[in-house]
């Protein structure tokens, strides 16, 4: 045993090292030892599809402080007085003996390294598709330097014409835009039917015309067959459906799992999500180890549920735990998850915090109540761009269960906003009279999350009843024949319309024009307008006059996510 | 009295407008009446500077609804049922009769109108200082459409060459910038120590910096004594300390007073802070009359006292709730302000929400800790701009009071998320492990705000102890001499540095250069580096080593107000 307090890191990208750093802050004196196994340390893997795709050309930019100084052994020995071995693997621990054997992989040799604390911080491996062809050359994925550097040099080399991205996830989408500004054509392929499963259906849908806006082919629905080549060289692909794509290049995104190998052959407890088991002091089933980032399970705080929750900003989190807890014995806590997730999608952002529906209903939540706001984020004349907001609650009480948030405008802002309420286990009552920064340069007088909160507000005083744009199509497709009401103006009609049988009546011509309206009272009205807010009034004047049965299509056309006449 | 329920609504701005509006909503069988003096309605007034300033050219635009619809009295009538009478003014409310006597401006007409319910959104209006000169042409405020108009024409017409703004508060540098990019000479004059005054000192004078660096000048701690002119017009102002500055134009904006002159001769109960006492039901001291906006007095909900806010965003919040209650009956609350408030300042933003470390003195709280930091929005591969927070917290428990953010980056999303952490009562234990959304293209994997929140939980904690750069710069004005350590890099100190008798000794050098630091382990040291990351890390290594007094310069030199040598 060494006579100072020993610390091993197994794992040197994002929650690694950032425990081994916390741990010397606290500790000056213990000794601090990361295993890394890759030959890059500390690498900023979410920034892999801007370098692929040019944001940046200076790969040491993922791999550099805020300074410039790359993070390699050298200056984590200099600056931190953190040994670092890169180029190094874990292969085994003993727990009983309080050892991991390494082997240095440049010199072939093997070592066994005591520890007083353990820290593993293993990550996650992408999933591959179990078919034929998945070693042909040109078939990658996007999860490691590596990875990196490879779809870099395609992108540099101009070589590459067409590529399959094999999953419509995160990194799919991520890396779909990076190889599209490479000049490549692609198409994203996904087995479900939507891109972005942390969204509802809608509102992947509207990021999914967007992606088809910038040229990108995208297949729902459908799975890969097989990889087809020549010469052990990719050449295409085939999907399940028969149908065969040409491409030179194929980058597999359909997800990761946690790389828990050498916890589970030490004994270490692996839950049911596949990930380590930890309790809030990121401590494993042995109290010697502790475990932080992708390869761990984390709790989500809304359904009380194990989830595998591999995102940057968590291992971050939580190595930062496993440091402090490793150096000083257990003061920190890491409490769990609620999921808050985004990406750039092109000119769109996309993101999730807290359950989505689809989420809510999976975790047995009966009782909910959903909204879709579609309005910019800031005035007209400061050029707001458009956010399209789904809020989902529990009824009882109003809490506000997760937001889901996609559009060209200021999605960040929003979802930052959304994840402080649930964090605070705020209920609509609260967002409606949330005291947001407001300057017409930042938002609208209304915060667009607030004006969320009011609609949701009106639904749930049964002042509005609100119908999806997908509940509509529904009706149309089942042959229904609501009365459909466009309330904009002629000159928007004519620039944009729905071509659903919809009838203009212009909201300020209205109530001179209700004799234009079903006689029955009873008849189903489904109003709307560019946003559904003229939308809304008009229902209200409908309600008014006796209408009973008077819907709002929420987010109107802005939300529709179906194919529109014009 | 009318047959049908009459709604009175005194004021056209801001929440007499959303007041009416939401009225409507809820009963679209009551007469809706909205009296307006000026001859503009439902003006997006904080939009002024930036139309004044070119950011847009279309007047119109600060008058219409999101698809171009000027919002004037045919729109009212038709879009919403609500006649809205303009160039009218009320001139006295009979409570016992529940009338308003009103005058048409245009025929000169008076008029008695009945009412159910009132509500008044009279607005605030300009101080004025009580100086000479105060009738010359050419001194103007921002308040109405008409100095808009007016001001605009003075960019338009690029006559004017010199102004001077009166008061660096928001509506004053919001002033400044507009007229700067107008190409005039612009001096801002403030009675007080700095501009901003929502902001503590540091950080109003970092902003006060980046004014200067636009070219437009700042003069703090000096009134204005008197208006020059020559033939009635405007020449020059003559401040408090004699210097004359010459001028053609001059803009005050020295704050507002709430405008209660109607409900104050009709008997309505007005508050301390001169404003209009409400219940949180919007409701005055006579139950059938309503008030919101700019008129009323709200509830600091940190604090428990009254204040006066006048923010666009509460006045349509407010009027939202005033309009229900009027219409329904008490169902719906306002519950106060945290007054979080936002400007756009050149290329920074400046904002705050809650209590900055004055105004938590002022109301008494004795036990707080701030802590100032300073890191990008985004990784630096993602162009990430600078971003200096300031948090506050009451020591027992940890509990967020405040936060203030300066500088290039989003300082908007920083804002949205500590006003939802005050929302929600959240401590700095809870904001350590915030869960926000995180994409290198939106912010860091620990977000700015995270990271503030775990600087201060090292200074609960007694691990960081930190100076702030203006007790820094007292204690060597005092003659104290303690010893100074930049730990950055040489070429970084070559490129910028403090020049107060710092010792320059790198992070990485600094365990091998031990000796260079004072014997004595009792010695005051003050660590520091470009944002104090490093700082700390060193102050780390020097308390790990013996020292006893070592402290941390929060913010490092990106927080330095004053001058640097380089």
């Amino acid at each position: 045993m060494p006579e100072k307090k020993r610390i091993l890191v197994i794992g040197g990208s994002a929650a690694g090292p950032k425990a081994a750093a916390k741990a010397r802050r606290l500790d000056e004196n213990a000794e601090i030892i990361i295993i890394q196994k890759a030959p890059d340390l500390s690498m900023a893997s979410c920034g892999y599809p801007y370098y692929v795709g040019g944001f940046f050309d200076d790969r040491n930019m993922l791999l550099c402080t805020p300074t410039g100084v790359v993070r390699d052994p050298k200056f984590y020995l200099n600056a931190k007085g953190i040994v670092a071995r890169t180029e190094t693997e874990a292969l085994k621990i003993d727990r009983k003996k309080k050892t991991v054997l390494v082997k240095d992989l440049v010199k072939g040799q093997d070592e066994t390294i005591a520890y007083d604390k353990l820290v593993i911080c293993t990550g996650a491996v992408p999933k591959r598709p179990p078919i034929p062809g998945a070693d042909l050359a040109g078939i990658t994925t996007l999860q490691s330097m590596q990875d990196a550097d490879f779809l870099r040099k395609v992108r540099d080399d101009k070589v590459i014409k067409k590529a399959v991205i094999i999953g419509g996830g995160l990194i799919g989408i991520e890396t779909c835009e990076a190889l599209q500004l490479a000049g490549i054509e692609i198409t994203v392929i996904e087995m479900l039917p939507q891109l972005l499963t942390f969204l509802d259906w809608e509102l992947a849908k509207l990021v999914e015309n967007h992606v088809r806006s910038k040229q990108a082919n995208v297949i729902t629905d459908n799975g890969i067959a097989e990889f087809l080549g020549e010469n052990g060289k990719l050449t295409g692909v085939k999907l399940q459906n028969g149908i065969e794509l040409p491409c030179e290049l194929a980058v597999v995104a359909i997800g990761v799992s946690p790389n828990v190998k050498l916890a589970k052959e030490a004994g270490i407890e692996i839950g049911v999500t596949g990930g380590i088991v930890v309790n809030d002091s990121m401590q494993t089933s042995d109290p010697d180890i502790y475990a932080a980032g992708d390869c761990v399970e984390s709790l989500n705080l809304i359904t009380g549920k194990k989830v595998h929750a591999p995102y940057g900003d968590l291992a971050n989190l939580q190595g930062r735990v496993a440091g402090e807890n490793a150096a000083t014995g257990n003061g920190a806590t890491f409490p769990g998850t609620i999921q808050t997730g985004i990406c750039k999608v092109f000119d769109f952002s996309a993101g999730s915090t807290g359950l989505s529906e689809k989420a809510a209903h999976t975790a047995g939540f009966t009782n909910i109540e959903t909204v879709i706001n579609a309005s910019p984020d800031k005035p007209g004349f400061m050029e707001g761009l458009l956010l399209v907001t789904k809020l989902v609650v529990d009824k009882k009480g109003g809490r506000i269960l997760g937001a889901q948030c996609v559009g060209p405008g200021d999605v960040s802002k929003q979802l930052a906003t959304w994840a402080m309420a649930i964090k605070g286990g705020l209920s609509v009552d609260d967002m409606v009279n949330a005291d947001l920064p407001y300057a017409p340069p930042f938002s609208l007088a209304i915060d667009h999350s607030i004006a969320t909160a009011h609609i949701m507000q009106n639904k749930l005083k049964g002042r509005m009843k609100g119908i999806s744009c997908l509940e509509v199509r529904k009706k149309l497709d089942d042959g229904e024949k609501p009365f459909i009401l466009d309330t904009r103006g002629p000159d928007e009609y004519e620039q944009m319309r729905l071509g659903i049988g919809e009838h203009l009546i212009p909201l300020g011509a209205l109530r001179n024009r209700l004799a234009e309206i079903p006689e029955d009272k009873s008849s189903e009205i489904i109003c709307y307008c560019k946003i559904s807010l003229r939308g809304y009034e008009a229902a209200r004047v409908l309600e008014g006059n006796g209408w009973k049965n008077v819907k709002v299509m929420e987010g109107g056309i802005m939300a529709w996510p179906f194919p529109r006449e014009k």
